[in-house]
């Protein structure tokens, strides 16, 4: 019987072999997470003792969260009441191609920075054109701030918060020219800190784009070459979910002596 | 510039070329799920609106569940006080090969039938070793009595549970002969039904393995061969978390003609 290739076998002994490393892009979920506080949500994280040791022999908890509770993916439900639910959205999406695109030295100067399509250009004529239905992740070096909520949501006096963000211009080049499956960010929101309509969500979760925000370890990633498992609970009919984010990352092969 | 090797993104290629596909092995969280009732534990699932469209121009929920929800993940910290806590498990261990025996031929004349260490080697004989290190998955059929909790959790009139499970012989002879990072199976619980000790989550816990219950579509893999990702979520001391798993599965070449 001649042997099969299995690529996910082939994958799995790459990681083994030091040829491809898994880095998780998530933060921790607990009761410092930094949390969107509005509406009537009434706490970003509760944790309650359902089963001890003591009593039980052994232990087990209750846990109440916002969908969009620290790294979490929202679906297009979460703005379009016609569109997909997170529980709806195609397994395949969720493995998918990244580029980085790092806009942490303009951060720096200005917290409400916006990428620009020109920040998009200029990726691309360094790194060549973004692959089709990739995943477009935001570098702003925001997640440094985690887990200061103070300092990650970073509201003024008038509580307004000021985070850095997707411009409209460079969604809609991403829309037309690249195709991809969803938008990520390492900030709370693909809208900057400051919006108050949400233009860039309503825009991308009409077209059936999924987004994963308050991603971390950004940095550990190429701009190009990194695949990334995205997975979020699979809740009936949810707005989005807290998920857990891995990037497959191969490794440059030792050079040679 | 040579072209480097990129295997996660040969993965994603051979996916889309119909050289493998990805199988979704969870159950969707809702209101519907069967529950293990017990305890204080109030309730399976709630979710409440936090956001609606009318008030906030876009939906959100908060939910409240129980970390061992529908398809989930156990941590060590479940059984072992000083294992690890779902949030420190090693995310290498999320990507593993599986094998998947199937005892459901058993099950049907008793649904409390325990595999033995004879079904194993049996297994081996017919599949040859199992590979060191791989997740173990128990197919029982008892997904298809899903969604019905009656049915599923299968009391009888003293309230013991009634399902399948993995013998402790079993299981010992798995940590002996395989060092799997987890079992799986498609019940409520790696020990079967009638258990009142827990004697398998108390052997495979304190060894420091994850386990996968309430799985689901095992039918659809291959005995050997296939890869699963099983990502819980990063619960901050968490006893286990309800995961997104899915499985990568090389299809059969075209016959040639």
């Amino acid at each position: 019987m001649a042997e099969q290739s299995n690529i996910p076998a082939e994958l799995l002994q790459a990681i083994q072999r030091g040829e491809a490393r898994v880095v998780d892009l998530t933060h921790t979920l607990g009761p410092q997470a930094p949390f969107w506080r509005e509406g009537n949500a009434p706490s970003p994280f509760h944790a309650k003792d359902t089963a001890t040791y003591r009593r039980d022999s052994y232990f087990g908890r209750e846990i109440q969260i916002p969908e969009h509770s620290a790294t979490h993916m929202d679906a297009p439900r979460h703005f379009d009441p016609a569109g997909k639910s997170i529980d709806q959205l195609a397994v395949e999406n969720f493995l998918t191609m990244a580029v980085v695109v790092d806009v942490s030295a303009a951060v720096r100067s200005n917290p409400d920075y916006r990428v620009t399509v020109a920040d998009l250009e200029n990726w691309e004529k360094a790194h060549g054109p973004m692959p089709r239905g990739c995943l477009v992740l935001l570098n702003t070096g925001w997640a440094s701030r985690w887990p200061s909520e103070k300092q990650f949501m970073n509201q003024d006096a008038e509580g307004v918060r000021h985070f850095p963000g997707y411009s409209l211009g460079a969604a809609h080049y991403l829309l037309e020219h690249v195709h991809p499956v969803g938008l990520g960010i390492d900030t709370s929101s693909i809208d900057y800190g400051p919006s108050k309509d949400f233009e860039v969500h309503r825009l991308t979760m009409f077209a059936g784009l999924y987004h994963l925000e308050n991603v971390v370890h950004l940095e550990e990633l190429p701009p190009t070459g990194a695949a990334v498992i995205a997975l979020p609970l699979k809740l009936e009919g949810g707005s989005g979910s807290p998920a857990r984010v891995l990037a497959l990352v191969p490794n440059e092969p030792p050079a040679r002596r």
